[in-house]
């Protein structure tokens, strides 16, 4: 006998919550659409040279492998064939890996069909991806990603329009006022360059990004651990304690360096991708400028945003930036680019725990046809054939139990309307249609019942 | 640098292709719903007991097996790692395996929930599966599947409602007319039983089954070389020669079979099926008893069916039946059920050979604002965003780049309209907008123009 159980950190999903979460997707779907973007779904799995080396040494270990079909030993020899091998054994074993994210196979397709694409490509993509991970509360080896981005141009207007985008999105959502908070690599570089000493961007960009949570106190701790001088982490201080409203800081921070620096330029293109949006009213969002965002992965060269909800302690349910070279990995060069992506499974939480899915969502059925004596199953078929003509989504109980678990079944489906008809109903053409939630009865004939129902 | 290649028997599906395949499953989904089938998702990978020994011999050789995370040689020590022990190294180093069908996660999922689900429950599901099989044309190693099922009632009102739902789906993508062959499993054991000697029901079914390609001379000879006697070979003859209409076949067939055996109780089934038909016209489907519909799959028990589509050569692009045991294997009984499985992949290629995608299909992108100077990218933005607003799903072309660029661009995307404006247009407030198809332009103001785009 098999375990019914899924597999560690996987999930089925039916009933409300699918509804639910195709709610929840279908909405994001639909804007993605609105502002010009085309779906791509690529293969679960990919070779696993797509795959190895992308997403750092933490991603390797995470990486689900999928066996070589038949002989998968056929590469290596008995001598081969040692514990300690375990690495070479599972490169001869292994040639596929299952989808890690949605960026690398986009970077893969954009490379392969970049000379046949309307460029810029502008691709949405909604697909599972697995990672090997512990599972943990709110963290899954099987989960979706929502992934928009526009490959092929370097117009920051289009980094402007993921801000309404958003905006639209959440608003949808009827999620609460978000921030969105945006800043620019080149920005960080800037700071970097600034300071006395020399230190990687990495590690001066993993401590900032810690700010939020750490306090600056902890920022400085990490950074002098990390080698920084004491002076170097003083000025950074000074960068981190820039406030103001968005025009103030970026004027501030302009004082502070060098002119003719990367870290102007960094500034240049934040201050345009914010004077686009001049005309753009947003109905939920604040923009905001924050020097202490910098994103863990390096491969963002410009822009970068971060979204969280105000007053909803979850982290950022969006992110995103633009990248020079998306596809240089895969040999095409020159190929810069723009994307965002919804944390999808944190906004099914927080729609969840707020109570903002809207009531009866992926409701279809409308009808359940009350199963009275299956001598009449011919003439129930007919109707409900009938009813669906008519686009009313029915169902007919398959057979004569006890009525009372017929509702029970409708309930459970949260099917809104009973129809109840046996013999003289049919000889009448005259139906009792019950509305399960009020308890109301009334007998209808068709036209009317379907009127009814479609209005 | 790292090849664009996918993984050999898997694809990529991007612009018109995916727009097809995606109107393809959603008018498919349409109707499930409309017949009340709720949807399930279950995870790409299940534990691999899950799936072993599922599928026969054949189909444990097409799993794509996932390795173990970590260190995957853990259960093993050196004596293990012989080259000839290649199965017990795969079960020690594989604990996940890629769904084979959607049939298994559903059982597993039944079993799972069957106290806290709406019994009968009604499922359909739309997700890919993996084989590990040879690639070739129309055979891939990652394709969609679209099952609907009912789980849990005897009832064969629910085996006769499969037949109009598939009349609804064809005729909503407008197929020519198909043959909805019906047979069942217990009159083929029936035939069986009517035979003097004793043979598998399996070598039996596997023979008749192929009278359509191989005609009764081929049936015959296999017949033969599996054992079966001259006699019995010359009897089942006679069963595969009954023809006339539907009723005339049952009462044939039923003069042959001895009374009161399975056989008899076969063609009762059968009778039923087709008696809650009565009141249900048809518009496109053409129901045909058929003795020798045999289905590969042993499962089945009950009613069996297969549709093909008349004077197409692509075999079945439906097909299913009635089984008795569908969670035994995973320890819960008496949970009978009736499913049906859409050919999607197959459906694809017929529609796209008969040209049957509507036109325009998955057009969604309305408007293209051309970029005739960066400066208004504030203004354009301003305006892009007025027009998503009133639902007007539209782009910006980034960048002042020729004009003949930018209309190249919204033809490759299949834009129909672009607006055309510049400071003047802007400063009027009338916009000039240019239907893509007819090269027609006029000049509207926005609630005009809006009204054009929207009716």
């Amino acid at each position: 006998m098999t375990s019914t159980n899924t597999a560690k950190g996987t999930r089925d999903f039916a009933g409300v919550e699918l509804w639910k979460r195709n709610y929840l997707f279908g909405e994001i779907k639909a804007v993605f659409l609105k502002y010009g973007f085309e779906p791509l779904e690529t293969p679960a799995m990919e070779n696993i040279e797509t795959l190895t080396g992308k997403y750092g040494e933490e991603g390797d270990q995470l990486l689900f492998r999928v066996l070589r079909s038949g002989d998968f030993l056929q590469g290596l020899d008995d001598a081969g064939l040692r514990k300690e091998k375990l690495r070479t054994i599972r490169q001869a074993i292994v040639d596929k890996g299952l989808r890690y994210d949605l960026t690398i196979p986009f970077a893969r397709f954009v490379a392969r069909y970049h000379a046949e694409l309307p460029m810029p490509y502008k691709r949405y993509q909604i697909q599972p991806v697995w990672r090997a991970d512990r599972p943990a509360k709110g963290r899954y080896r099987e989960f979706y990603q929502c992934d928009a981005d526009v490959a092929g141009s370097t117009s920051l207007l289009l980094d402007s329009e993921f801000i309404p985008m958003v905006d639209e999105v959440f608003g949808r959502l009827s999620l609460p006022p978000s921030i969105f908070k945006i800043n620019n690599r080149k920005i960080l570089a800037g700071i970097g360059e600034s300071l006395s000493g020399h230190y990687s961007l990495e590690s001066l960009t993993a401590s900032i990004d810690k700010l939020d949570k750490i306090g600056m106190e902890g920022v400085r701790s990490e950074l002098i651990n990390r080698g920084f001088s004491n002076d170097d982490v003083e000025r950074i201080g000074q960068f981190m304690a820039i406030d103001g409203n968005n025009a103030e800081k970026m004027h501030r921070l302009a004082q502070m360096l060098p002119s003719g620096s990367l870290g102007q330029t960094g500034l240049v293109e934040l201050n345009e991708v914010l004077s686009y949006l001049s005309n753009c009213p947003l109905d939920n969002t604040q923009v905001q400028v924050d020097f202490s965002l910098a994103r863990g992965l390096n491969y963002y060269t410009g822009t970068i945003y971060e979204v969280v909800l105000k007053g909803i302690d979850m982290g950022s349910v969006a992110s995103g930036g633009r990248y020079d070279n998306l596809t240089e990995g895969f040999g095409v060069k020159n190929l810069p680019g723009v994307g965002l992506s919804f944390g999808a499974e944190r906004l099914y939480d927080v729609m969840e725990n707020l109570g903002l899915f809207p009531q009866g969502v992926g409701r279809h059925c409308q009808l359940l046809v009350i199963n009275l004596d299956e001598k009449l199953n011919p003439v129930y078929l007919g109707l409900v054939q009938s009813l669906r003509k008519q686009g009313v989504a029915t169902e007919i109980y398959p057979a004569k139990v006890k009525i009372g678990k017929q509702m029970k079944y409708a309930e459970k489906k949260g099917i809104p309307y009973a129809l109840i008809a046996g013999e003289p109903e049919f000889e009448q053409g005259k139906y009792q249609l019950k509305n399960l939630e009020t308890g109301h009865q009334e007998a209808f004939d068709l036209p009317t019942l379907i009127h009814q129902l479609t209005a």
